[in-house]
């Protein structure tokens, strides 16, 4: 996928956000301000929006000079999803289907995200998508491929996402599975110490992308990486970046996904706000 | 009022939204892209909102070639807003207070705006409008005022708002009302044409600011508006370009407007969404 024109109303309320999230004073967020509108002016139209999305919040690292402005808040989704963690263990445990309970969840969990909207709350979106349809159910499929699959790549998306992650994980555990962060800030994507927070080794061994923007850009992946991925009899993918960079390659790849932009949803041939469990083609 | 880092990202939706509007292909609305966005990045910091929705949709005007790029979803407002129009006059009729439901359904009438958020359901919004509290009520004060004051001027906003208006210049009539509009294209803000298709010949003498901009830029104001606006011993102002410009001109303002942007609603004190019919200070 590519990034729109209309992705870019988006990236520039993400460097208004991040450069405050970043604490930066008023002159530094307008200097990065206009370094984010100059740097779009030159965009390759081919670019993937992860890749934009790189080029954007690495300027904000840089120029306002913190590492990682999205610390506190992947701090607090942390804590806010561990908090409905009991809660969610007896949804599953309690359903007629805990795998598609986990599989909901995961999904669920994707509402996790700072970059589309900013606000949501937790606990009503997860029994918000609880009880909506699948607008795409793949999760038979996925269940079938998980049965015939030695181990798993589990592509992960944002911090306390994560503590959804481990629910689905709980399900197909005592399968291998190699959980996939970032190895360092990349907006608000799980790192190390968030799949940690989460308790994912427990289920998983964790592995990263070896190189710090949302989604996966082969180009600068790393070997390892690049060896697991090529290797992975099955891969879950989880939101809207992933989807981006991932979204044509093929069968063994399942997305969980909520479509949060009219973009992705576009692409997806799906309505705004669906709940996607889909199949790669 | 000044266009915050935080009006950036709606600017540039907007000139998404406008490219399309005008019937851009797809190079056309990338070279109006880069274009807003280097305007962006040479933007004097104390312009006013409407002045930089001036400089942008310009632009987008010029770039495109189209002289009103939003004249069809003008037309659909003006239309869609007449279907309601008996349901309306009968709520008023109806109503214990009529002049507080005709300022109520006059506020009611500020969603009608493609700018912050492009979609909107008409008769929900008047049915939600009417349900809900203003946050700020200065309709008895508006009331008096209007007893004291020989003539009214009225700045309208958006084409199909002006049905909405209308309900308010009945409360009004016969005292004399001077309905102000736009001399040409400015976004969706209503001209001659939209007050005309609104019948508010029948109950105000049509004006114009003379400068084909949202809200009032009073260094391009014609003369003739000036001596008008200085004059007037009232003035309705609707919307929130009219607010973002006239906000800090004295008590013989009414302010009638949806606060649907945080900027404003920050500005107003007032949560986001909030109803506000107040006297201006």
């Amino acid at each position: 996928m590519r990034t729109y024109l209309e992705c870019y109303s988006c990236l520039v309320r993400q460097t208004f956000s991040a450069s405050q999230y970043a604490g930066a004073d008023e002159p530094t967020q307008r200097h990065v301000m206009n370094r984010v509108l100059g740097a779009l002016q030159e965009l390759n139209p081919y670019s993937t929006p992860p890749e934009t999305a790189d080029l954007i919040h690495r300027l904000i690292r840089q120029e306002t000079g913190n590492p990682d402005p999205y610390r506190q808040l992947k701090e607090k989704s942390n804590r806010d999803a561990l908090e409905l963690l009991p809660w969610m263990e007896e949804l599953v445990r309690s359903s007629p289907d805990p795998f598609e309970t986990a599989v909901r969840l995961a999904i669920a969990g994707n509402i996790i995200d700072f970059a589309p909207n900013d606000t949501y709350d937790l606990r009503k979106s997860v029994e918000n998508v609880l009880s909506r349809p699948l607008y795409k159910n793949d999760v038979a499929a996925l269940q079938a491929a998980l049965q015939g699959a030695n181990w798993v790549l589990y592509m992960a998306d944002n911090a306390g996402e994560t503590v959804f992650d481990r629910l689905l994980l709980e399900q197909i555990y005592p399968k291998p599975v190699r959980y996939c962060v970032k190895p360092g800030p990349a907006m608000n994507d799980a790192l190390l110490e968030d799949a940690l927070a989460a308790g994912i080794d427990r289920y998983a061994e964790i592995i990263s992308t070896g190189y710090d923007a949302v989604g996966v850009i082969f180009e600068r992946a790393s070997p390892e990486f690049l060896d697991t991925y090529a290797a992975a009899p099955l891969i879950i993918a989880k939101g809207m970046a992933n989807y981006e960079t991932l979204s044509e390659q093929g069968s063994r790849l399942f997305f969980l996904v909520q479509a949060k932009c009219s973009v992705i949803a576009e692409d997806m041939h799906a309505p705004l706000g669906s709940l996607i469990a889909a199949r790669g083609t």
